[in-house]
């Protein structure tokens, strides 16, 4: 089964998710500078989601370049991370219009683990498909990246019961983290290509 | 007639109706736990028709990969489905902000009923341009889910009027039963490949 | 410079015009079969734009598939046409919400003629890249389609001062008279294969 | 690393971005042409931001045709030019309901350059990565368009406090700068395939 389709896919849904967190940015009623405050912490949300979600087209773009064949536990496990990407605008516009309240700062931590979870099992179906001694294989293997997020995401929901603008802190650590693009299967599947 | 064209379509129609159905999921005003506590139906609906909508791309695309041509009947029985698939949002918002009230759960049911008509229609069309002995007529020959799905909906309609949650509870086990990939075009495109 | 994105950027754009208009399927209130009423006219209207849309679609996919070369101000009568499809959301709205009255039907009936003139301009366009001679030029030499379309709708603007109903069963025989495939194209393009 | 998936998801998203800025334009409650009169400002601001983002659309379309090959850095640099693309609903809707009003005129114009300074920064990288003997570092060589555009928006934004609607009549005219297609770099690629 060819990959071409599934990155289509995923590149709508992606791309769709990405843009209708906009549409959160209500238009205010009156016309002044000021009618603008209300709303700088959904702006904040939209932008830091924004990025999250970049990250993950990013490295989904990183991932699948490096695959050849998907299989249909493969689509299940991509609709699966599609899944809780598209509960990204949700969440963020619950915690801009709520000004970061404690709750939807949790709740948008637990969409956040969710996402983590979900891409890395899609990981682990494509390095299970691709085989062990795959350049996709070795470039995962040292993924620690991936698991310190999750661990962040977890600490943060944790943080949010006593300080939620902390927590919202270390969901920009993690964006920050990630920004840094995934160049390691980049570098594995380059090395693989030279040696060829 | 390339299907390039047709895919990329019907990819970027159905990426966006599985993510605009998000939008349903008003952010509520209030920011503690509770306030969540009323989107759980809604939240439940969406999951259900993700889920189902993800069946038929998945599906969508397995019939389309082991197709070789398309016609200008096949064009239009596509759009056939994509129009059926596009009233999903809209049966999914009432059913789940009515809380499964009878009429809500009923018309969903037949928004889904449609949309199986609408694929078997398109999986006839396919199966007749690509000749009797093709891979994909072999394939589908033996196609009993997508009959048995329609017979459940229908059967699901009918206990609406008794007990509305029972027959959401029978759209979930459709969704279920698919939930196991088509493998039946895949193993025979695969044999196929093989033998020539 | 090729077509591709050309036709990727169109597909794209044209399949979030089909599916945003279901947006305007507002979810009703009440729970009951009767709240469903008022939607009628809505849902009217959004099945004739979803099948001219479809058309449009359908026949452009035609178009482009019969051309090769694009240049830059194709690419501009293209964005025309996108900008005059866009508008169809928000005259299928206005159409439906007012239940058919005068000035929305009217309004209806300019961005079809809008459509069918931009849809022209690029038609000529692509004819005029392809050369005289091409199997394009020799497809739509006899385009009556297009004029009796755009004479039907202002035909249709006239009756809707006296009776809208009847100008919107114009614009339905509209959309009758282009369900049938434009085969003309494809019949040539397969001629011109075939003395190859 | 290829450049087709970069051109899919920017093909999305700019597809969305211009048509979910038509979603503003919300159906009136009336039904007669003066329930039209209030939509005015905003169908105009429409028309103007439909023009600018698919001039974005076709330069992007042109940059991208004559370059060869991305890195993580053109990843992230498109990223942020379509993080400002996606501000465009914003800005547009705020500044037609306000009946371009000052502030909203002042934020349309920044979000302008904005979108300036990350198409330029994008432009650079790409340049950066084909070499500077590339037909595309030739072509972009001479742009002053690009700078002029940035200067026009900064003298809009300052006219903007005096005569909002001036400042707009400035961004129309950056928009007919723009309309005559860039057709240098089409030129240059297609000298350079000449002299092949």
């Amino acid at each position: 089964m060819k990959k071409g389709r599934l990155e289509a896919f995923s590149d709508g849904v992606i791309a769709i998710i990405i843009t209708i967190m906009v549409l959160e940015l209500h238009v205010p009623h009156g016309e002044g500078l000021r009618d603008l405050g209300p709303l700088i912490p959904v702006a904040l949300s939209y932008v830091l989601s924004f990025v999250l979600v970049g990250i993950y087209w990013n490295n989904h773009h990183h991932m699948l370049y490096a695959c050849t064949r998907v299989n249909g536990a493969i689509l299940w496990a991509n609709l699966n991370l599609l899944f809780w990407l598209s509960l990204m605008p949700f969440g963020t516009a619950w915690m801009g219009e709520s000004h970061f309240a404690k709750w939807p700062v949790v709740l948008y931590g637990g969409i956040l683990i969710m996402n983590g979870i979900a891409y890395t099992i899609l990981c682990n179906l494509l390095v299970k498909e691709a085989g062990p001694n795959s350049p996709l294989a070795l470039a995962l293997s040292r993924d620690w990246k991936g698991m310190t997020s999750i661990a962040i995401y977890a600490a943060a929901i944790a943080v949010a019961f006593l300080n939620p603008l902390l927590a919202f802190g270390m969901y920009v650590g993690v964006a920050m983290l990630w920004l840094i693009p995934d160049r390691r299967i980049e570098r594995n599947v380059a090395r693989e290509d030279g040696a060829e």
